[in-house]
């Protein structure tokens, strides 16, 4: 088990570090300078740690404080707008911060109003979900929707603290656990043999010391990768084992599929697909199915072939390709995945019929 | 005179490059890239140089150039909204490049757009007015407004290549010229005395040669500083000399008065303003007036005393400021400028109403 409690990141603005925290309260208690500090938070969450809120805030609250409901349609360029008025209005200047708390639509939205406000102002995120703890907290990602584009415009802008409360993993819903080990699992499975033997033995949703050290571990296998490649131009491309196919399995199911679960039925796919090519020994798709069956089950029969055009398409659509060229992440094996380019129609349409038949078999 | 024909300049995305072109159609045969450019360009040039811009597009001229009617709505996040979705419209991807046409505003879309298009594209800028060419191509800067906020949104994110084009300031108008000149005279107050007894013997607005050579030396200058202080923090605030009352000028004004014959006001104000205060030798404001009249005179009944409490409201919001405080750069003489708190009614309102009656008696 991990027991490292802080961790620096090196970025081209600086470094930055997560660390962790016993509660909101502290969480909270760190982050929050007042007069300096302006608080966008998950609607959901402002309600349910209101006391924490108005203890930090005083009569601030309404000054500082905006409240918004997470959607996919709140990240988006034209609902953004507000929430920069929002700041301006209330007197937000350079030597100012924002503290985002929430999941990964709050650190989208504030990750970008970060990197245009002023010219980039500094900010701060207490992520609420697993899948923001164990992943995009670091890395510094934003992606934000526009018009019928999703995800089409962003940023690498990093936080300057990340304060992780495993405490507050205790609200989310058996789904939202689901969705954070889809991820849990793909750093495991990229981290090699060793990683992946660990994981196979440590899958517990209910385990709240189990997760908080599969956090800190997950982030720990994620570092090298980011500081290496902080623009994901090399390596750090293979973060995303699972996510071409995750992201178009999430389009054509008009997201009633979580991203998480996208991804671990995502990696099962491409690892039916490498295996289908030759690329790993015979049994390994076998061997890795069984444990992300566990991730996706409750979601497996939202995909069939009925939505196969759905998800070609919104693979060829996918903003990591080139012009007229799809890559992919495929495996040899844990800790041997490989970007290789591929043949949408000819090569990957008849093995997704396949896979979504066997899944659903 | 400077013969220099490249410049390159450093920056945290890499280095990029500023090189002369003796004609429009030499820097767009240099910059197009046929299947991978999108051109976006002040609507008056592309009306201007349709000839150029058929010859270089050929029958993709709508699907690859948008012209877009430069004014400071243009440059607001509410209308940059339709550009990202007209490059996504057109299947602009991450190995695809963008490049503007025109001047500050043009450079502010381009600019903001390629900041978070798919999380950082790459842009060239071929700029048009002389203000554009002296002295914003380099520095990579973005100023865009929101709802009733000005310049409160931008970036840091430069071009890869900039090519100068002396040949488009043909079309400027004269109060476009003495605009430019207003910064050169800036740069050149800025580098010293020997400078600024060069910059006094070369005025002319219509030596094109002159003005060539006006443009490589403020280029010149500014390149320390933007490399030295990219993100200005330090150092580079000194090039604001002349701007905060310059835009202040400029806001209370409704933009009256162009970018560049505001700062050079600015600057007469400023350097008005050290002198009262015993900073600069007697007499410097007379010598420095006279040379900056030269640039402001077709404008210098905009300002009296009655626009006093605008320019000072205009002052006090300044987004260089931090909560509380108003900075301006004074003088203590050519090349000694240096950053000083003040009191905005104490102190500037009562000697910018001397100003206001000195300049209009």
């Amino acid at each position: 088990m991990y027991t490292t409690q802080t961790i620096q990141i090196r970025s081209h603005v600086g470094s930055y570090q997560v660390q962790s925290c016993i509660s909101i309260d502290e969480a909270l208690r760190i982050a929050y300078v007042p007069g300096k500090t302006w608080i966008i938070s998950d609607a959901l969450l402002s309600k349910l740690h209101v006391s924490s809120f108005n203890a930090i805030l005083g009569t601030d609250t309404t000054e500082r404080l905006l409240s918004i409901t997470a959607s996919e349609e709140a990240k988006s360029y034209e609902q953004l707008g507000p929430v920069f008025r929002w700041l301006l209005d209330h007197g937000f200047r350079r030597d100012c911060t924002l503290l985002a708390v929430g999941g990964g639509v709050i650190q989208d939205i504030a990750s970008f109003v970060a990197t245009v406000l002023l010219r980039g102002i500094s900010w701060k995120f207490i992520p609420s979900t697993l899948l923001a703890q164990c992943d995009s907290c670091i890395g510094a990602k934003s992606s934000i929707n526009i018009g019928p584009f999703k995800n089409q415009l962003g940023s690498f802008y990093p936080p300057t603290n990340i304060l992780l409360v495993t405490d507050l993993l205790k609200s989310l819903n058996s789904d939202q656990i689901r969705s954070g080990f889809g991820e849990i699992i793909k750093f495991h499975l990229l981290d090699g043999q060793s990683s992946w033997e660990f994981i196979q033995d440590h899958i517990d949703w209910d385990d709240q010391e189990l997760i908080r050290s599969l956090v800190l571990r997950s982030l720990a296998i994620k570092l090298p990768y980011i500081e290496n490649d902080e623009f994901d131009r090399g390596v750090r491309n293979l973060l995303n084992y699972g996510h071409t196919f995750g992201h178009a399995f999430e389009t054509a199911t008009n997201f009633a599929i979580p991203h998480g679960i996208g991804v671990a039925i995502g990696m099962s796919a491409a690892t039916y697909i490498s295996e289908q090519r030759g690329l790993t020994s015979s049994g390994h798709f076998t061997e890795v199915n069984a444990v992300l069956k566990r991730v996706y089950t409750p979601f497996q029969n939202q995909l069939s072939s009925t939505n196969i055009d759905l998800v070609i398409k919104a693979m060829g659509t996918d903003k990591k390709n080139v012009a007229g060229s799809t890559f992919v992440i495929l495996t040899r094996g844990p800790g041997k995945m490989e970007k290789i380019k591929v043949d949408l129609e000819a090569e990957i349409r008849p093995l997704l019929c396949k896979f979504f038949a066997f899944i659903n078999m």
